[in-house]
């Protein structure tokens, strides 16, 4: 075994006399929020209120103070707050406004309250009537300790202070009132000396802007949006569509790659491995002679049309997420230019992409490891900076389990240290640990395994996962419905009623969700058995603009993205809470927001009755047992008075597939 | 305030392509055990195994290989051992039996395993029926890259087997079977580079010696060991005491302070503030002209006197306990030697000890914050050392709390870096915070609030404490029954039974338990009303041996003590489970050890007959609804069948105060 000679030998340290911990005068421990120990910033979002905590204490009787530094994003130096300590819970706590987006940072510091813990002492003895005099000349010592250490500021009213403690020819009476003046305190306030002070390490939190807590997301393949058959769709095609997406009430439009498509070993439709004359070719397959990762495809139209396709956007309230698929097809101008950052194989070819015995020869992988692995991570991150440079603010990341986490943890803040804003979707579908990770170490929300989560007892676990610290420090999930790789069995079998019931799923169980186009027209054909690929899916072909189909749940979307609008409940992560109940057929939950009390009830079966006495929180409420309570249907209007704790709900798919129920809650009986 | 004037701004790190983090190939994270993430040592004892665990993962389809390294006290060098992938947990694991008392060290280290993913890849290509020889060559590259970054050891092997992989001469079936030999799979293993590797931080463990898993101790003044009234007793008359003590079961005698007693301001009998002639004065008033901290009470003998008690107690199994306070009275020699280790006033005089406005003249002090403060914690660490060479190997520490918890930390390290068999209990009783941190810091068992915890609504959730993670990774209870301090009304008033019960609370609850000499006897008087004091108590006075008295409960110690020593179930923590059931007077619970299953029922009210039906966990136990069991109760012998999840238990004080019954598991059914 090799390891001697590639690192040295593990050092274990040791506590010597003269070591930082052998001079701790306090101790400071259990800081919160912090992730693996502060390896990781936490994550909350703008306009919340960041709650710092920490165990302060040390030996005997002395009291302690403490107080929060904090640096907002872009502010130059630290801010200082006095910590407050409660009592009860012997924990030390200050709330900090996040009024900012990007990267904060925290440390806490303690010390002896050398003063007050005088002051206290004094007011003892003075109350058990013991003689005050010596202790008064102790406190003049104190404050001219105190005055020495700390030239600026208060030494002078410090140095007045002592005088007064210390002089022995007034009467003590007049001694103890300049002891235990108000103000003396307050100028006191702080270490006496640097040996005092004790600090904690740094700790970080991610401020992310609001689109990135509640938003709807649509995705649409820009090449499909053309209404005349067998025309290339253009970016203006997809401002066409701009208004009826508006009013649908969506909030981000996510598009697939838009750069020139790679013509080296092109995929033709339904994924067949030879293209044929006139096929497009799948847009992850970036590169080719009219550019890269920064050039867009001709057909769609010029990089300004994107840029007024951005504006345009905006203007509609809606935003662009652009994909960023860190990948080439082989006849990426970089391929040619740096062959450096791809894997040559021994026989001199470049490697493509594979997962043996899979082959993906239509795309060719980085080398993130290559020798120039410092010029291509910047020309990666240089890729972010370019879009970001033409209006765009939200990138959904293909694939990021295949590249370094290394990479990614540099990258997102190298970005995100510019452009804080900038909101960053983790398409990763690997095993949890790998999702998370990627989560932790900086993408701002997370694809999830929801697509594949339709029963009761898979939803459940599954919806308990993200609830438990530390996961809701820094893992916000994405419900896709669907996506261009994924339709679900459910959807292929279930009808209408199963893209319905997973619609409201998607929109009440999470504030971030999406659905890939086609969804809210119930498209439902798979390009086999047994497989979750479309049948002729627009990732391999051109398509034409379908607005509507019969049957289709347009409705359904417009009304629960209406009633996500209003109601805050279901805008913020953490609120959730699984019901109990006796139907192996429905999923209740709660969702609670101050003033905002909503109770969801879905029948996950799309064909029969599911029914069940499903568990009201009236305690939490403060309703009282007998006490009659009105529930409103959000999405019908209709209003039903209920008592008790047990709620009835029976949801025939023929009627609907759920309820959301807004809880008015009465005033107390 | 004074913040820029002290310490320089904290410092944010920032991640550069250059910084580590930037170069790591795989993720570490997770690792277990580690108390407040490596901040502290975890805790284990001689004997146990210690269970390493890791997520160690890379991105993509890369398989990754990782070791535990670890180096046992007194060791030179860390060794090394495979950490082994569970694939349904997603973890790595390793095994280290802890078989030395001391300080261990381990860190992990993981990397991509770079040929074996060759290896697993090339496989899935030939079983697809792919052309293999272009990844021959890679395999050959990749053999060789290893050789010339890791020129020992299996360097030839590699290169040799590089060119079988390389030769196109050759059929390809020779170089696959190669590529696909066993040992070069071996010679591979371990990081391909320096640049692989992946190296945790470095985690520690303290194993501590069986002695302070299981104990039972006795706690005795040996000034009252006199049987001639009014003669001072002396360690002889210990000695004279200990084949007493080891019938009754005892491991541990643990003695108060044996050092000289200050004369200046000492206390009087029943604490009274000024001491009569002839009065002994507290042993906790350390220090006289006869000596300090290192020299024993001359009444009590000599210091060979002692040293031969030491002895002698171990030829009896027991080991001798000191107390170690550290104060002194103000005629301890030091204070005049070192009066800058002492806190000297404004007005010249030295403080002496208060918590204001309780004043403790007989005591001074020590400034451990002194301008010459590493001099004097050296000199009391070398306390420990004095004793430590006359052979004593635990020590109860006497407040810790009022100490600097910095200083703990050093002084208990430097003495178990000598010697690790040394055993410190810390007699703290203040918030749990600061009982917490004192355990993290290196003390290695503690006392409770037991004495204080009479009922099932007090025991209960004071008992669920300790068994929480991360307390279980440090924190070992000591539960005295009484001390000299402490002489709860529960005992005052309850008579015998009250005695029997706690006696078995303590005995049963946790492994190590102790009495203060007296409990055995059934003393319960107390100085005064509402006072935990003991009237007359022997902190302040001589008394006369008294072995035995009316209906003391030796008989019941002796029994504990012998039933604790043959069940396993009670030797270890981190067993106990409280047992459901619906009386308020009961406390039921479940101790548990492969081949050892006990149930312990106590009735906490001395007087009145308790009775329940208590939860018998027989699935756990595999017996079946039906199945008969046999339960016998180890302190009479009795043996009664029961049958189903449920035992009737009816504790009458009139015949017995509980039951720690063993449930004999049958035979499946």
């Amino acid at each position: 075994m090799s390891r001697a000679s590639l690192l040295p030998p593990p050092e274990v340290p040791r506590i010597t006399l003269e070591s930082a911990r052998c001079r701790e005068r306090v101790v400071l421990e259990g800081i919160s929020p912090a992730l693996d120990g502060g390896r990781h910033p936490v994550k909350r979002f703008l306009g919340e209120t960041l709650e710092v905590g920490a165990d302060i204490f040390k030996d005997g009787h002395d009291l302690v103070a403490a107080r929060v530094l904090w640096r907002a994003p872009g502010a130059e130096s630290f801010e200082e707050q006095p910590l407050a300590y409660d009592f009860e819970a012997d924990r030390w706590t200050a709330s900090l406004p996040l009024d900012r987006v990007g990267r904060w940072a925290f440390c806490v510091e303690g010390w002896p309250d050398r003063f007050r813990t005088f002051r206290e002492e004094l007011k003892k003895r003075v109350d058990a009537g013991q003689d005050a005099a010596p202790e008064l000349l102790e406190g003049a010592r104190l404050l001219r300790a105190r005055a020495s250490a700390d030239p600026g500021g208060a030494a002078a009213t410090l140095r007045s202070a002592a005088a007064r403690l210390a002089d022995e020819a007034a009467p003590v009476e007049a001694r103890l009132e300049a002891a235990f003046d108000h103000e003396l305190l307050r100028a006191t306030w702080g270490p006496h000396a640097a040996h005092d002070l004790v600090r904690s390490a740094v700790y970080e939190v991610v401020v992310d802007r609001t689109i990135a807590r509640f938003s709807a997301w649509y995705e649409l393949f820009p090449r499909s949006q053309s209404p005349v058959e067998g025309r290339h769709g253009t970016f203006q095609d997809v401002e066409a569509r701009l208004p009826e997406l508006a009013e649908l009430g969506f909030d981000v439009l996510y598009l697939p790659p838009i750069h020139p498509i790679g013509r080296a070993h092109r995929k033709g439709r339904n994924n067949a491995p030879v293209a044929r004359p006139g096929d497009v070719g799948s847009p992850w397959a970036i590169g080719a002679v009219e550019g890269g990762h920064t050039a867009v495809c001709p057909e769609l139209g010029t990089l300004g049309d994107f840029e007024h396709l951005v504006r345009a956007a905006r203007d509609h309230g809606l935003e662009i997420a652009l994909d960023y698929a860190l990948q080439c097809a082989p006849d990426h101008p970089w391929v040619e230019e740096h062959p450096e950052w791809f894997h040559v194989r021994a026989d001199g070819t470049i490697r493509h992409a594979e997962n043996p015995p899979k082959k993906y020869e239509d795309i060719v992988p980085f080398d993130f490891w290559c020798a120039d692995r410092e010029r291509l991570w910047e020309a990666c991150r240089d890729i972010l900076l370019f879009w970001i440079q033409r209006g765009v603010r939200i990138f959904r990341v293909d694939n990021p389990h295949t590249k370094p986490l290394a990479f990614w943890e540099w990258c997102l803040a190298e970005v995100q240290a510019r452009h804080p804003e900038v909101v960053f979707l983790s398409e990763a579908f690997t095993r949890p640990k790998r999702m998370l990770a990627l989560a932790k170490l900086g993408f701002t929300t997370s694809y999830t395994y929801f697509t594949w989560k339709n029963t009761r007892e898979e939803l459940e676990p599954f919806l308990e996962e993200y609830a438990r610290p530390p996961v809701t420090e820094y893992y916000r999930p994405h419900f896709f419905a669907n996506t261009p790789d994924i339709l679900h069995e459910y959807l292929q079998r279930g009808g209408r009623n199963a893209f319905r019931i997973r619609l409201l799923l998607a929109g009440t169980l999470v504030p971030v969700y999406g659905i890939y186009s086609g969804f809210e027209l119930c498209d439902a054909t798979p390009v086999r058995e047994e497989s979750e690929e479309y049948l002729d899916s627009e990732k391999y072909e051109l398509k034409t603009l379908r607005r509507e189909a019969p049957g289709d749940v347009r409705e359904d979307v417009r009304r629960l993205n209406l009633v996500r609008r209003e109601h805050p409940a279901l805008q913020h992560l953490g609120n959730l809470r699984l019901l109990a109940h006796d139907s192996p057929h429905l999923l209740a939950y709660w969702r609670s927001f101050p003033g905002d009390e909503l109770l969801v009830a879905v029948n996950l079966d799309p064909r029969e009755p599911a029914e069940a006495f499903v568990e009201v929180p009236i305690e939490a409420l403060g309703i009282a047992p007998e006490q009659p309570y009105v529930v409103e249907d959000l999405l019908t209007g209709e209003r039903w008075t209920w008592r008790g704790a047990k709620g009835w709900v029976r949801l025939d798919p023929k009627e609907r597939v759920g309820h959301v129920l807004r809880v008015h809650v009465p005033e107390p009986a």
